[in-house]
């Protein structure tokens, strides 16, 4: 099941290429302006700009590809998740929460700026999600925007990303240790929503009816639990640089994973196993959806 | 101009009756949930329930009622006003930020839970707010419900308040002196930005047109300022018990504000030129507005 030969290529060409729309998308949304606000939006960019894998983004356009939609609008959509996914990692790598210095292969915003500016920074990112899905220009249409919003807020507040990041920290402090029931429900909050969150909105984008999403759903649902699965296994055996960030974090801290409660073969087996199930709700699509099967191969087999 | 009989017994029971309904929305939509991530809806509910004095909520409901917008929509958008409101205060008040103890009369968020979960409870309301919106029940309309989320969303990022906090921040922090007018921008973004979204999104849910909101943009541009130059003069002359927040920070942090730019008397002549002056942008309506009126006159004798 590796990538190889076409399919490493159309990955390899499609991460490439979004990674650069991406980062035009949010050049032209943070613009420095002329006053003490500078700070702040320069912060921003940081964060934003020039880092990441991008795979929340390559998720939703190669979705909304499957649908014909006009690519400028899922780009904007991208970023709209991209800075949700941006927010939630300065916010994460603050003192008070993870205390990380390193991300993607650079300082933190808190370390390069302050803390203050990290906290707003994250927060203005977090507003300008919205902003731009409310945006005429990413749908004409105010009933796709209005459910993007709708589907990007849940997957990120409580009942989504914030929820599961609350259930981790919980864990942490008071020594609890979760069977593999709740560290499922908590990797699908804290990782699945987002990324169930991107898939979803392709198909908004391409004005699918809810129950026309159901493979899509299940395709994200698998591909999301197998991200987790695989970021386990990086922390345990994973190499710091390529990562861009602290690793081992999760054995130091003593913490209950898919891979201390299965370990590192089974957690290996199950990553393929759900990969292989999330491509088999593909079978629908034809050569179109060649990129979504990719991407979940990828979701495994990534070293950062 | 003061507030006497009829006015101030109107405002009174608007400001009371309000503060029970937007409590009432919030507790319906923070139910405890039975797990982990109970901590993190407690700390939500501990900020956003019982406190504050709900001028923004009472702002929208307000207009709203001009144009005879059904009273439950209304009040989820004022929900969601306030929640940004809530969230932005919980995000203030942390160590990194400005430090704060008490808020609203009791201990702040950071001190009765602790840090992390500060940030994540202000991110959490924060994404409950464009949740609130996008969703059917706050108005059947897509249209409107994407225009309120642009509106809030402008309003509250880096081009609204969290740009005014910067503003702010970075004055503290390089000792720049602003002058009228950057203090007046500041201000403007910081606290004008969410008032006027106020406004306008009970315009929005009334289905005004753009242009035939303009009194009443008016109107909230003079009160948004007579706002803050209130709030300044409170910290200089108020009574911190009553204010239920530390007073005197101004001053300790040798900041400039409207009041140190102008002096106290200017200052007070200043607010209440505003609020004469928002009054009759109110002059095309009838006793409907009364309340409005109403709340523009209480911006400035407010003790707290």
């Amino acid at each position: 099941m590796a990538l190889v030969g076409v399919e490493s290529d159309l990955l390899g060409d499609g991460l490439k290429r979004v990674q650069g729309e991406i980062d035009s998308v949010f050049d032209a949304f943070l613009p420095v302006p002329d006053d003490t606000r500078a700070r702040l939006v320069k912060a921003m960019r940081y964060a934003a700009i020039g880092g990441g894998k991008r795979v929340r983004p390559l998720l939703l356009v190669s979705t909304a590809e499957l649908f014909g939609v006009d690519r400028t609008a899922a780009l904007r959509a991208g970023a709209a998740v991209e800075a949700i996914h941006v927010y939630s990692l300065i916010h994460d790598d603050l003192p008070c929460m993870d205390d990380d210095d390193l991300r993607h292969g650079k300082a933190t915003v808190h370390k390069t700026f302050d803390e203050a500016t990290a906290v707003l920074a994250g927060d203005s990112l977090h507003a300008l999600a919205f902003e731009i899905l409310a945006d005429t220009g990413t749908s004409s249409d105010p009933f796709v925007r209005s459910e993007l919003i709708a589907t990007l807020g849940t997957a990120s507040g409580m009942n989504g990303m914030a929820g599961g990041q609350m259930m981790d920290m919980v864990a942490d402090d008071e020594g609890i240790e979760y069977d593999l029931h709740s560290i499922t429900k908590l990797q699908q909050l804290k990782t699945g929503a987002l990324l169930a969150a991107s898939v979803e909105m392709g198909a908004i984008l391409g004005k699918i009816p809810h129950e026309g999403r159901a493979h899509l759903r299940a395709y994200s649902r698998d591909i999301g639990l197998a991200f987790q699965i695989a970021d386990d296994l990086l922390d345990v055996t994973g190499d710091q640089e390529k990562a861009g960030k602290a690793l081992r974090k999760d054995e130091e801290q003593g913490k209950q994973t898919f891979v201390t409660l299965m370990g590192v073969d089974q957690a290996r087996d199950q990553a393929s196993a759900l990969v292989e199930q999330a491509v088999a709700h593909l079978g629908s699509y034809g050569d179109e959806a060649n990129l979504l099967r990719a991407l979940a191969r990828f979701i495994v087999e990534r070293d950062r």
